[in-house]
């Protein structure tokens, strides 16, 4: 019986995904992909680094890119309740005999840094600085008129673990994939905090890796309008996977990738999930609908590429089982 | 200084604003509003009420219809995070002398009535019968494709001592109306529990009354084609103002009124409130961009009229500042 | 040198694709599609025979639906501009031998049944019984909104010839697609009366077969709408293509199939095309963005399956090029 | 009996309203307003003159603002189907002894300049230098991705001689307002060339001036953004009506000024007028429906103000007949 009942109480309180930090090859490019096509907003730009964040967001970023020599992810960060939580994290992570450290990190307050079980490198902290909020400064919207960063979601060698492991720190299931043997073993898994379909996903497959962050539009129409951008201004081979609709959280989506092949999801229309009797929805491996409600298979490359984390080694699955796959 | 700091650890956990209870006089030209026009979903039907949910509501109501002889409002409901914040409700409720009783309510677990400080009529649960997720069986929406309530707004006599008392319960400010004075005193408040902009809102007036309740659109577009449905099948007179978009949440809205004059309000587009680091947004009551971004005062119906709860008698409120008025 | 220039002077006045009778085998299951599904609103219902109308036409039908053995194609009609012109119509395919008649149709005035070149059924009159506009009855909406017939898209076995046939009759190229040799060949094109992209247009292949007739939605969102409602009402399998933009005619389509695998393309966004000096757009064969500007290409079904006309012989193309196919 | 059959035989063809000429103070705030806020397209700047495009357009120019001391229309442009009807164009004019001129036209082949029989300053040609079009080059949309002008809507003294003089023309009735008299006299008049609505409109009133012009745009969500943007960027004040849905040609609309108070109409959602048995639609002048589908009445500006034609003098109409006027 893989699916377990949430726990309502926590050893700490994760607010949300709330940013991710890209190892990028040529920051120029990067930004021609990120602020020029996508219309991010630019809050601060270093010499190797850019800060990122979209019109709704008041956090400093939810996206930094660092000039690097590997397309790797650096962090994958969460907000904290306050600063007792990150206290609380800090012990958790230390008990668990998990590598934790408080390193200097711009723009956010006391940051701990550490990591999973198979090494996925995670950033907490309670305070950002905040920048100013873009939301009714429309002349500001460009592009795809992202308003924020969603969730994150990953490749992991071992869902069931990666399940039990952020279960514990009180992540609640909403929806998963499951192999149809009469012992089902899960396949994916999506997971949250903030009330809404996830903060966090785990999808079966070599890793950990990540697969995408996802990001929020409020129209549909905003993804239409920058496949149509992106199609006839220099980005069509960036233009992986969609548009189309989720059967599993019913996001309309598109999957893009950055000059570094880093994924980002433009998503919208997914639902409200703090009701404390809500059920998870399951989902079998074998249902095509589960990957795209109209039918089309996600590309082989969507089901195979990914991220790596800086410096962690990825393996492969245990759980060989397969979806449904394009070509 | 009337704004205080949010209160993280309140005395029980609430989850969200739920449901509201009509008291309707005409349950069939009721139900042609809200199921014929509107598209809500008819979950039950009894002789003498209508229970009705939206099509991502797995909870079995959100609105209660209940035929009477008056069109006052029976109760408001919201959702608490288990049995045990029930209890803490209940007990903390009797601590400050105000009413309790655990009725049977069909379709809902243990069910806890009390009032505020002023009346208002309060109902709070943790559990509810399950209905149907309809949420992807979309060739059941109709009219405005309405996804789930998402907030409560009253007139309240004294937003002062409104805004202590939910803030107390742990409902946290997002936005507020104050007046210019060089001593400023609030005129309306927004508040939530579910992470975004409100659950719960009140504004300065004649009161206790339901102002409104707010249903959430996944799209702009659901609520200008509502409109062009009221308009040209007999609702045009309960179009009470809108479509528009709000300063106050960056909502775009329409109010419309039901046939006992109950108002609800369609909107879409507000934004995430997590953070543990977000400031709330100061208005001023002279700004007409807090009403309308784009400009348009609301009718004078609009600040003067809202519903009474049963037998609860409302007075004038002792702030006498008056918004923008269209006429 | 393959492409002319338009004839302003035709020697009758077609106003635009105004109808189409399709050979059904189950009237019940073909209702069910077209109304049921795709909102189509029924003007008249015989014993052997379904009239359709979309919610701006004022023409009493622009499907009819006729029960019989064979899945076919009996008439592709056209409008035109005076009963003067369906007598100079009649004259015309007189003198180039083709058959022409004046059978009674129902709800039409004086009709002129004929055939092209290569047996393709043409319709023509000039005046249809009118039905009631539904534009401003909002609440007749269903389905995917669809406003109006736009245009009838064919297989023909010689592009080229049906192009200059119908460029006799005044239709005007807007848009083509040629292979890159040293002497191109037209491989497909969009021809014009009414003033937008095309109210007739040729694609090479097994021919003369219909392609598919387009019809005209507000809005992206409302095809997005219909593939939501189609997939998840039991049409899943009736989703051809897309949905998507086509580099050719800037189009935003979703292409379905009704249950005798006839097509139906629903789109919105061309643009207007009366200008004199307008010049047509040319397409290489081989541009994988002429057929969808996201680079999807289109299935094989796309390019092979068609329906065939009443009694009419299709023959293979003369030309061997062939596009790009998905699968 | 106002209302006459449609000239399906015009002296010479029309083939739709293409541009117009604004007299403007100060080029840089105008342009600030066309370009930087609702995304026109510069196709040249001259020292003293800015032509503007919207995106689909291919012709050079849609709108000519011409630096000037009065905020007056200059002309107003009708595009030709040939040089021939150019020529009868200029032959009609004179026979009416109406002015006539062929000045050199900046981008324009040969310009017939000439006037209605109230002076309103008409402008014929059949062929524009053609501009490149950016229909598919998505990332130059801006603002409010206005594609291209649509109609021109000007007050006149006299609509019943305005409808005679422009119907002889071949524009041909779509709708009208009239008033309930037992004779009953014409309010307003919608005439079209291109198939839709209209090219041209006249409303009763202190002219001739010119009312609007109305440009097109795909959806409706381009106009509520243009909305948020303008709201927000110093143009709150530009903002006239709207948005709202036009009983009258069905049109989704918003009216705004610019610096000089010259004004336009942003719209989509009309409807095909090509058909040959289409009757015009009436609507009485008391049915506030006509303005505004769901009720809301134009502000007083709308039915008082309105840009003068360089020169021409302007008087009262002699109906005088009123509108329902919101204040």
């Amino acid at each position: 019986m893989p699916v377990r009942k949430p726990v309502f109480d926590p050893p700490f309180n994760v607010v949300r995904a709330s940013h991710v930090e890209f190892g990028v090859r040529d920051l120029a490019a990067t930004r021609a992909f990120y602020v020029d096509c996508l219309g991010y907003l630019v809050t601060e730009e270093a010499r190797d680094a850019l800060y990122l964040r979209a019109v709704e967001e008041r956090n400093h970023h939810s996206i930094v890119l660092r000039a690097g020599r590997e397309p790797t992810v650096h962090a994958l960060g969460f907000k904290l309740a306050s600063e007792e939580d990150l206290d609380r994290a800090a012990a958790w992570f230390a008990r668990k005999n998990l590598p934790t450290s408080f390193p200097d990190v711009p723009f956010q307050r006391r940051t701990l840094r550490t990591a999973d079980f198979c090494g996925m490198p995670l950033e907490f902290y309670a305070g950002m600085e905040q920048a100013d909020c873009m939301l009714q400064r429309y002349s500001a919207y460009k592009g795809a008129r992202i308003q924020r960063i969603d969730h994150i979601n990953c490749f992991t060698p071992d869902v069931q673990q990666s399940y039990d492991f952020y279960t514990d720190l009180g992540f609640r299931l909403t929806e998963y994939t499951e192999t149809d043997d009469p012992d089902p073993k899960l396949w994916a898994v999506w997971l949250h905090r903030k009330g809404n379909v996830h903060d966090l996903a785990f999808t079966n497959g070599y890793g950990p890796r990540l697969h995408h962050i996802g990001v929020w539009t409020a129209s549909a129409l905003d993804i239409l309008h920058i496949c149509d951008v992106m199609a006839t201004s220099g980005f069509l081979a960036n233009m992986e996977r969609g548009p189309g609709r989720h059967g599993i959280s019913n996001a309309f989506f598109l999957y893009v990738r950055d000059p570094d092949g880093h994924r980002v999801e433009l998503f919208t229309s997914d639902y409200l999930t703090v009701d404390p009797d809500l059920e998870p929805i399951r989902w079998s491996l074998r249902d095509p609908q589960r990957q795209t409600l109209w039918g089309q298979p996600a590309p082989k490359s969507w089901f195979e590429e990914g991220s790596l984390f800086a410096g962690v080694p990825a393996r492969e699955p245990a759980l060989a089982a397969q979806p449904i796959v394009a070509r």
